[in-house]
């Protein structure tokens, strides 16, 4: 027979910050007591790292007491080996004894030496050791790790393959623990990722092998794409007869789950997909996901580049800003809806003033600004060519010329064909070193090059009430963005229509005209 | 080699009643010219039916010619052969020869020999014509089909496995693949659903036994859990090396697609996991799952009850409506916000009326009326009595008796501990056929056993605004019991809150106390 252990807290705690409700974790905890699954992992034992992290990252003493007296389940929590010496074991881990019963360690196989004198230390101190390894897909060519299999033996009670990339074929798996098996005699365990919907099938293969425990989430809550959903696990040993339980008590916490998932929205989709099935980081991709201004197309592309060499890459010619005509200043215009309420006015500004150059940090409300005169910059990250053409069809301003990042992108190139031969790239983003592939960056480093005084904005308006994650972070990212500006030239921002940026000085576009 | 065939418009009409905007059937027809996918199934071709069924459920003319003129692709639409005789094949067809290259049959095993005379005549008519034939799970016990299975040859060009009930594994598409090889040789195809998350790996597993043709629809849009992803499939093959393609094209239609979903909701979740583990017909846990006062709770309840034999339902006492109190009226509370907004003025109201009994249709309430010294009868329907028990804890009010509907229950029965001797059922719903196991019903038919002249309502608020499908759902049951309630009965129906419901006379509750 076999085990099965819920990370959900541990592995979802990637989208929450490693904190959740008092009521999520009752009703979590509470459901459990009445499910077949031996182990519940409840997050990090972690000596204290920068920025916040929450609740289950650290598993402070009063809190896996509090668990304990909720569970009748055997508690387990991990450790990140690469921030976790063997002299580290005995105060994160003594204050614990009695509470936990065992101690995961998670192990990039080119530490695995390390991590076998970290787990004797844990063991010594008497909680069952589990080695979590991984990268799976990429043992069979790592020689050395190869050779210094035999040392789990003694070092762990249970030897995780953990499908980092969730890449891995049933028939992955099937291989991976032959090739365990002809190395070490030590019961194996399964942490599957579902990138490609294959979180069931190879769990369901690891267990026909005889894995001795596998690893599930609720609702497949956990980094990236997610894992094994532990609901679909159960229903399906329960109709194979292989276990019996209570759906009621499985429904109720997977309704309290699938709440939190409409939040925060993990599962696959096709950029995982993309970086499941080319076996790329999937680090990377949850970042790029969780920014409002990397479209999927983007992401695609950005990992294609990856797995295939940047072949959508190439350099275009720098912009010579001296051979420009000359500005008096620029309006940079941004996604905010102030610019379409307000476009008779600013229309009406930009014919005043034809000496002021347009530059389209986001083509969204690229439309208002057909008829203008001016000459038109439009900034192109990532997919915003894409969105340049679906704004305007095939007819774009003649006074137009779109400028790119610099090169190498990592969201590769595209521009609308009507603009081929209008396209330039910026040879860097010199005002500041953060987020220097956002279009803010793009936008304000091209109007930074004509080197002007001040600088008209509009369409920056940010955000009010409620607002999403996405939204907040890139709110923040703007700030920060302005903020380095200030800080790095001598050019004054002037908000023309409505902002909650106070990095922006704020007057009205109907003072103008 | 092998083709795909996409049918997100044919399979994802279950949930938009076959209507897709122009835009979405735009951005899907030019982001398939640029996909390694050979044939689209865009819907249905039907006589006419009852009910209003939308543009791709009949495919006239005019709709696929207006395709015609955006694909490349070859285009395909679908029969279900229960509803279409030999004689139906030239009318429904005939126009639209040139139009469509393929068209499919779909196919209950049992009626196969009459299947086999419809696919000829439509042969005739110059069709390619494919086979989909349901219920693959149940073909090696129907004797008679696997007798008559050799008629495909002639028949057909391509014979479809249909996994119906979302519930084969890889090992039991290679068994049906060879019991189809034994008995016919014809090219095979499959058509996956994804209630296991098992329709990438039966498809691989599928292709790999050499199908010549598989189905996928874009983000698995298709009836109940749905079915592969189309952009999996594709994403996979690429990185295995069998297909190269456009990325941004894949992109953009499943951006389409996935901005749908969000209102949909399609895709597998715990009810569909039991209903394909188990492989019973999904079309009861669409239905359930669509209405909102179904919990999860209750289908799972009504799905194992279906599998395992109503275990979960037993015999409770008949209310004896003539012990009970002598009440001179009673008040109906429903699940809408107005009670709680209200509660000190109904509470007055029941206290000045001792002789009104609370009947509660949603546990939802309750709270608000601990304290009202009034006799209450709470509606038990599906998995309301965990909402009960959650409401009030385990302090239930003394005077209170829990309703459920009548024997057999088919979500099932459960009671909350503390109400366990205070239990019973109604005989029969009498004053309408329809929707007789909500909550309204129940409350209603409650209230008529008493005999009262009139009933006091309150918590029947209605929507207002935008309102989700659901809701509308809701409200339009509650407008039929309502008008079956007043046409069957002489009994007054007065709202003492506000109700957007026209069939309750509206009065104040700060005009009663």
């Amino acid at each position: 027979m076999f085990n099965i252990l819920d990370c959900t807290l541990r592995d979802g705690g990637y989208y929450t910050n490693w904190d959740f409700s008092k009521e999520t974790v009752k009703t979590y905890f509470e459901a459990f007591n009445h499910l077949p699954v031996e182990y519940l992992e409840v997050g990090y034992r972690s000596n204290p790292m920068k920025g916040y992290l929450g609740e289950y990252f650290y598993c402070p003493v009063p809190v896996l007491q509090q668990i304990k007296s909720l569970s009748n389940k055997k508690l387990v929590i991990i450790l990140n080996e690469k921030d976790v010496r063997a002299e580290d074991a005995e105060p994160l881990l003594k204050p614990i004894a009695g509470l936990v019963d065992m101690v995961r360690i998670a192990i990039d196989p080119k530490n695995f030496e390390r991590a076998v004198v970290l787990a004797k230390e844990v063991k010594k101190l008497g909680f069952e050791v589990g080695f979590n390894v991984m990268y799976m897909s990429t043992w069979a060519s790592q020689k050395e790790f190869l050779d210094n299999l035999p040392l789990a033996a003694g070092a762990a009670d249970i030897f995780y393959m953990v499908d980092s990339f969730g890449g891995v074929y049933p028939q992955d798996v099937r291989d991976t623990i032959a090739l365990v098996k002809s190395k070490v005699d030590i019961p194996l365990g399964f942490h599957g990722h579902n990138n490609m919907e294959l979180g069931l099938i190879n769990t369901l293969t690891a267990i026909e092998e005889g894995c001795a425990m596998v690893d599930a989430t609720i609702t497949g809550m956990g980094r990236g794409a997610g894992n094994l959903k532990t609901e679909l696990l159960l229903t399906v040993l329960n109709a194979q007869g292989k276990l019996d339980f209570d759906f009621n008590a499985l429904s109720r916490v997977v309704d309290v789950f699938t709440d939190l998932q409409k939040y925060y929205e993990w599962g696959t989709n096709l950029p995982y997909m993309v970086s499941g099935a080319n076996s790329l980081p999937q680090k990377n991709v949850m970042e790029w996901v969780s920014k409002r201004y990397y479209s999927f197309n983007s992401i695609i592309r950005a990992l294609n580049n990856t797995s295939k060499g940047q072949q959508d890459n190439f350099r275009l010619p720098l912009l010579d800003f001296k051979k420009e005509p000359v500005f008096k200043s620029a309006l940079i215009v941004g996604g905010g809806p102030s610019p379409v309420e307000h476009s008779d006015a600013i229309e009406l500004f930009l014919k005043n003033n034809p000496k002021i150059a347009v530059i389209h940090a986001s083509s969204k409300n690229a439309m208002s600004f057909k008829n203008v005169p001016n000459q038109q910059y439009f900034c192109l990250v990532g997919n915003e060519g894409y969105r340049l053409e679906s704004v305007f069809g095939y007819s774009v301003p003649k006074k137009g010329k779109c400028i790119l990042p610099p090169y190498p992108r990592k969201m590769g190139t595209y521009i609308p064909d009507s603009m081929k031969d209008n396209a330039y790239e910026l040879s860097k983003i010199r005002f500041t070193d953060q987020f220097t592939d956002s279009h803010t960056a793009i936008a304000f480093q091209t109007a930074l090059e004509f080197g002007f005084k001040s600088l008209y904005i509009v369409g920056y308006d940010g955000y009010n009430g409620v607002i999403s994650e996405k939204e907040q972070e890139l709110f923040n990212e703007n700030v920060q963005l302005f903020e380095a500006f200030k800080k790095n030239t001598e050019i004054e921002l002037i908000s023309l229509t409505r902002t909650s940026y106070k990095q922006l000085e704020s007057q009205s576009i109907y003072s103008q005209i």
